[in-house]
């Protein structure tokens, strides 16, 4: 199973579909076939598993990560094609929170194949935590980015506010835009900075998934705007409902949003309770005055605070990058 | 010389005088007798190593982290005590900052001592960073301490700012305050917080030494402010003048001031090149609108920020401390 896990993490993480790993083994303990998922449109796991095994799959047990689909999407379902294989016995990690796409491992053992669930079945969410936070809630997890200075200021008083953080948490940024299905700002931020939005590699190439540049707001982009140029897809939604924007993105299958502000379109998702997680970048810089990363809470004393859970502190570079979660901890 | 260190470490750190070790050691390597120093008004580490040492001290070599003193104040100067104990040979670590001590290295030369001096020096001089400070510029090390949401927060909008950080980063607090030789607010903090400006141990006891407690400012303290108890000394200057509240410690021999706020008078220092270090206790809390931590600056654009270097980074409890030296490094 662990190495039907590190297959699985081969995945493209910003995919539609999870990412999940399969290992063929012979009853003598001999990996038959391995195989994973390479996103939409590609083979799962299992059936990549199954043709490179060919007629060598039968009577094996297969290792999956997640709970083979039952349902016929762009593929046929993996329960099938497991048990045409003469897959003998299927052991897997995550049951399949997708409602349309469970019910594998039933439709197996019903056929009389031996199915054992929930074996690192942690690990195995893990891998895939936005995409099952989307299966669970239909909406994706959104994670807000910000970049600050100590005294809390996401831009100088004329607005000027390249750079805050050094390379290192700028290549960082990038890094982290990659595993994402979407990049989200407002039109003031658009309009005021514009941004490009897009994943770039530290050389400053653009990688070669690109996530979708969401734009929201009621006003109008300029022309010329970077953020619509051809480099990736741009989508301009004219609302200023945070959950206007998610259903879209839901039905889009995309299961992790980047939100990079600017601090009305944050204050309008927290306020809504629409972040599941805050990557906060800390710069050793002062300002005095500048851009809030963040506006009006309707919070008006300490009691009232947000306060959250940090998973992560890691110092890159001269910043710091705090990840927490958006969970009530008081 | 490193034992001559460890034993200057367990000087106190908040005191007037440098914190110094002495190890007189015989021809054989046989350690004598040790000593140090215990603050102002007890005797110097060469002092305290002698008298431990009695008629023994004849002959030995003394390793002492900062050069002999050579003058005259509460004790006599340590050069001669050296010698008039027979002596043989003083090596030394830092050299004496303080112009009005300096010269025992070469008063012993003169007298045939063997002297070596710079050894370990960096080491040694860390060991007294705001003593050197103070000796050289004339001024106190002042260290910023600010405590802030993730969004810059020092404050809620009603002016609440209890707590912000954890219980961890508070007793924090306490342990730097009681590192510092005073403690300064302005009036603002001072009417509007009422804070208490003590050191205190993790279970509320006040520990045995206290720094100064300072008010800087015009208005008047109300006459039941906490800060006026009798718990530990306070000062109330009338200025809005951080170079004078400054000289004023510097006369009292004070060399590390513990900077708390509020944003006005942290302002002014920063804004006069007072500040020489920041020590940011950053929450992992959202509070979107309140009190900053430091008023205008007179900074209006990103290229004219103030760049820190970071020296630390630490998780203390649910929060992060972030320590950085006031130079520019752009």
């Amino acid at each position: 199973m662990l190495r039907a896990l590190e297959l699985a993490a081969q995945g493209p993480e910003a995919n539609a579909n999870p990412r999940v790993g399969c290992v063929l083994v012979a009853d003598d303990g001999t990996v038959v076939a391995e195989g994973w998922h390479r996103g939409a449109g590609t083979p799962h796991a299992e059936a990549h598993a199954l043709a490179r095994a060919g007629a060598r799959a039968g009577g094996t047990t297969a290792y999956v990560s997640l709970e083979p689909c039952n349902h016929t999407g762009r593929t046929r379902p993996c329960s099938e094609a497991l048990y045409a294989a003469g897959v003998r016995r299927v052991v897997h990690g995550q049951s399949d929170p997708n409602p349309a796409a469970a019910g594998g491992a039933a439709w197996l053992r019903d056929r009389g194949v031996e199915v054992v669930g929930g074996v690192e079945a942690e690990t195995a969410a893990a891998l895939n935590r936005t995409w099952t936070h989307l299966m669970r809630t239909h909406r994706p997890w959104v994670t807000w980015k910000l970049a600050t200075t100590l005294d809390g200021r996401s831009a100088a008083a004329d607005g000027t506010s390249r750079w805050i953080t050094g390379e290192a948490a700028r290549a960082d940024v990038h890094e982290q835009r990659a595993r994402c299905g979407a990049i989200l700002v407002g039109t003031g931020t658009a309009l005021l900075d514009d941004p490009h939005l897009t994943a770039r590699r530290p050389d400053g190439s653009l990688r070669e998934t690109q996530p979708i540049r969401v734009v929201m707001g009621m006003r109008d982009l300029l022309p010329d705007a970077r953020v619509l140029d051809d480099v990736a897809p741009t989508w301009h939604l004219r609302t200023r409902s945070p959950k206007e924007v998610l259903d879209a993105l839901a039905a889009a299958e995309v299961h992790h949003v980047w939100l990079e502000g600017g601090p009305t379109v944050a204050a309008a998702f927290l306020a809504d309770g629409l972040v599941d997680e805050v990557v906060a970048y800390v710069a050793p810089v002062l300002l005095g005055r500048g851009r809030q990363s963040v506006s009006d809470l309707g919070i008006t004393t300490i009691a009232d605070a947000l306060r959250l859970a940090p998973t992560d502190i890691t110092p890159i570079g001269t910043d710091v990058r705090i990840t927490a979660l958006l969970k009530e901890i008081c």
